[in-house]
């Protein structure tokens, strides 16, 4: 067994073609091709999306079985196991929670959804189903920084005081972008802070734990953009969000995420601060981690490059020194779903994970409006 | 003229002679030796302090000519033209206001006060007796940071969205690090905030505007600590700020001070994000600047050496590439000082832009009680 | 056409199932699964090694058709259309041959030969068959490093004067590791020098010209090395080769590779600098290149994220500042074969590029046996 | 004693007043107000230069006591301890002489001579006469680089093997760039090679141990530039020096020295690997320093600020992470000159040292011509 062909295969519909379809196929086609031990061995069953030509050609790039313009009778299928969702924000919950009740193995691209409501429903959903469930937080996944968490679970860097997290990214700096589905709420529900900060927001719980109050802002520099098919439209989402953060551990930190800042193109870091040592890591460098732990004078932030085989996941690559890319976060997170629901275990960070994260971002809004800190735990305003 | 014997001396009397007194006197020693144009031929009159065999050793060190354990003394003497205040932070402002009602001219180390109250007192003080004051903001005196400004006032990043300013250390991180006079807030005024946030903001104010709201966070992690003659004493000042900042040009930023960030020896970072570029700076790497400005794909983060004879300051100095170091901000501090006082000009940062910093460090500690964003021009609360 | 299916399929017959065997096999799987332009869609048809069991286990991991324990048999079959060679380096020039002879498109791992003969004859052979042949100097395609290409070609640097190639690993550090056959003369050709320098060579031809002259040092440190087997073995191979080089327009430069640079773990870096401006890489930090360009006294080193849909091989993967991997650059390197195959051009860096860079290794060589330059187009010494 | 006034006072001839002698002139004047154990206290006694009314300048702002045009006047007064020569290089050996044979104190700027024959003579003078005598080799003396010879002495990095030394420059790139004395070998013996490539020598020859043979190539890229009377003159110097290096320890090496590097300013950077570790600094970074130790898989390169108070110079600067500049070098050179001169030792690098600097430099030059290796003790060929 182990081996590609004895193991049992494992049928993947796959909701969204774009990039992160093309994201999430190139996981299901890599993952036994590299992971000996990988449980399943992943079949591309079918791609759906809604127009016909283009979902073809997408199904034929990407090496699946079959398309379907109807998610919904996907979903349905007797011989699909996993419903992998990769499309926009407000399709979320309706393919999530047709695909628990059909009792799919469900995978959710962040964020999960567009409200607090809609992720508590799918919670319910997935439980009451007893699907296996997880949400793509594929950072998590990347050897640095999964590096990063064995350091701290190890006590390396001591006690966590201090968390500082931004996400920056570029391309909104020029005011004639079009305006396209992520940044209508309506779709995406909101922009930079549900986009960029919800992977802070994971990173964050994930590494030093969760976040018991919020004091947000939340910022719209470009009001208005062109309109694809002509004309213009208004923006109501954000193109930043900043929050200072209290952990329930104590720690204090920063969030910060932008589609403005020029020059930052996918400029995902973190820095965190601990009694005893501290971690950075910056996603445009994502085979380096740094880390620094107190030795005296000669003391000094280390840069680490996260690519020994004896490091998370490199034991299925290359030789030290030879970096992964931005995808083999993807191929890790298929692995480690198929790995969990081999063993009856929970892939995390699942559809409650996700909640937990939806109650800091909304927080964060609800803050923004208010004025001040609020408690991840409020029930929000009724007004 | 311009070449040393034939300036006009003008006679310093300086308070306090450790850390801060040594960087002061050093200044004071070097400026007229490299800059031509250096308007007066500083004299090293007198030093002050309390320990007069401490002094008279610090004194022959430095190069003073005279010392004096009564500052009150010094100020009132005849032949001193500057007074010079590196005291801890309670007595900055009695010192200030008896060289200002001296007619001296008057260089403060920052922060000016250690209250809106007091340095709204200062201020009055200083216009009334029509003295030339200034406050020390030695980092705005850098080259790289010097040309930063130029840059932003060249348009050359565009309209700035955000300012991300952090100053973090880490000498406070060991427990048993002593409570020193900059731990106590009777004298020091408050910790992180004052002595590092004081940077954050005068630098924030100068690069891109005034602050009209924060939302800030304060937090003492290790709140007992060794007293120098035994036992231990309570920490009653903030290890780590943190705050949201709202500018009045419609930027927004973040703001963080800390003194336990373990490996961060003196990192007073900041970025900022225009319409149409970036700019970065990092205090340990203080000879360097990084300029993002749109130029295609090929666009890219540039590392500049801020060491062209063509950069500020540097026509006094050395050929490319041969860097300055941290005290060479004091050189042009007072550089800077004693060119504005010989045009009869308002050299900056003086105290009327002190006290505008000073509010934005209160609103912060207030803003922390008080769970809310609060604008700066506010009213404290009588309670 | 263009999107799968129809495109014509075209079958591998891949020798060597290991490291390099992992590569290749992965390149072939995902050419045409991102690049839709690529002419053929390559087959996985037959894996050839020794290991029977090994052998089996490794085709299925890596997902091929059939397995041969005999590469006469899988080079002779009427149903492969491609020998891919990723043997050591004593196997390559029986296995081109073979395939050369058999009409087959020939792909063979770097350094392509042994010595200069061996590869000479095999130029001989593929002209004679008027095969299509390439050898894989994956780093040339690389994003970033075929953008220095690029930039070079467009003039931005102007005319080059300096090249500066080192390739440092450390694997070697220990002298406990085990005698690989790597560090066999007899299997692996030379050490370091073929290995790494085989390499540096590659870039330093491709983007810099024809070196007409070099002086060399080769040096083993380990003399001696435990056995796999038990006891200990001589090592007749270089650990570290260092070279001065002149290039035809020119330019001259150094060359360092090793295996025993502790925390170099695959330091390919170089820097060429011309008469307006300079380059550099480092394969540790594969996504970046550095940019200089006069620009007056604010120039400074860009740093570039190779990671723009405009640049090189990126329309076919991630937005900005999602980097790619190691392995990119193999599969770059097949799609390149299969368009200039089905362009009936001949792919770069074919063999006789290999030849001259054999000849580049072997001048350096026999110098360092001289102590004097030599010219890389001499004739060997009869003795 | 230590603290000023009660030092003995030590009386300094300077003779050059520009770029070097802006630099000696202030670490005479500022070495005994920071380094309290400073065994004297330097008197700026009289500066020595060719045009009167220049001179009178320089002296005014440097804070000299007494100027001359007539450098033997100088070099023979009663009232001078110490001769430093900070003239071009022809310069070096008569004033050497005049002040070896007056019984002076010697401080030469590099490189001491223009010749080996011309080193070796005012070795014998200095030997004869019994005077303190130093060559000013300052980047000995920055914190960073005493940090990591340090370092190598305690065996941190165990036995050297690879030595990597690059001095790049770029203020020759301009082809229109004037011809100045240092591009006449009557004036400065060589170009890059003496200029830059001087230092390399001395850093290697300081860390890492003596040049036992050396293969040089010496290149002018540029081969006529303006003359600043008008016209243009040949360039009879070189552009660049490359060398390749063995040590008598067994280690290799590369040098390289070069004016035409685009970008780099001063990039003074070496990198040295040991059988259990790796330094590597860059000076235009001069308050850092790297270190590779062997500490599993998370090993990696650490950062090391070195500007820790146990740092080496560093007990009389400023606190950790408050970083110095170039000019500190020469602070430090003249500190340790005058301990050794107190204490009745040899301060290193003296003459000596510098001949075999100079030795390393002219086989380089020689190996450049013949083509081959040259041990540095190779008598020069007669014709």
């Amino acid at each position: 067994m182990q081996n590609g062909k004895e193991r049992p295969p494992i049928r993947i519909a796959l909701v969204g073609h774009r990039f992160m379809g093309a994201a999430h196929a190139n996981a299901w086609r890599q993952v036994a091709r590299f992971f000996v031990d990988c449980p399943f061995e992943p079949v591309l069953a079918v791609l759906c999306g809604r127009d016909e030509a283009d979902l073809a050609r997408a199904a034929r790039r990407y090496g699946f079985e079959a398309i379907s313009t109807d998610w919904r009778e996907a979903v349905a299928r007797h011989d699909v196991d996993v419903v992998d969702v990769c499309t926009p924000g407000d399709l979320h919950a309706p393919i999530a929670l047709a695909a628990a009740a059909a009792g799919k193995v469900v995978l959710c691209e962040k964020p999960l959804a567009n409200s607090v409501a809609e992720a508590s429903r799918l919670v319910d959903a997935v439980r009451q189903a007893g699907v296996t469930n997880m949400v793509c937080h594929n950072y998590r996944r990347l050897p640095a920084v999964a590096l990063a968490r064995r350091w701290i679970e190890a006590g390396r860097i001591g006690r966590i005081r201090h968390f500082r997290g931004t996400y920056l990214q570029d391309w909104l700096v020029d005011a004639e972008h079009p305006r396209t589905w992520r940044l209508e709420r309506a779709r995406a529900g909101s922009g930079a802070l549900g986009d960029l900060g919800a992977h802070v927001v994971d990173l964050a719980r994930w590494l030093v734990g969760e976040i018991e109050a919020v004091c947000g802002l939340v910022e719209t520099f470009v009001a208005e953009r062109p309109l694809e098919g002509g004309g213009r439209g208004a923006v109501d989402v954000d193109d930043a969000a900043l929050a200072l953060l209290r952990f329930e551990g104590g720690a204090i930190g920063t969030l910060e995420a932008t589609r403005v800042a020029p020059g930052r193109k996918n400029h995902n870091r973190f820095e965190i601060n601990g009694s005893r040592g501290s971690i950075a890591f910056d996603l445009e460098r994502l085979n380096e981690i740094e880390l620094f732990e107190h030795e005296g004078p000669d003391a000094g932030f280390r840069r680490v490059l996260a690519t020994d085989p004896g490091h998370p996941y490199l034991e299925a690559w290359w030789p030290p020194g030879h970096g992964l890319g931005y995808e083999h976060g993807f191929t890790h997170t298929v692995l480690d779903l198929l790995r969990a629901h081999a063993a009856g275990e929970r892939p995390r960070p699942d559809f409650a994970d996700a909640l937990a994260t939806q109650r800091v971002l909304e927080a964060i809004e609800r803050s923004a409006s208010a004025g001040r800190w609020l408690r991840t735990d409020a029930e929000p305003d009724p007004g």
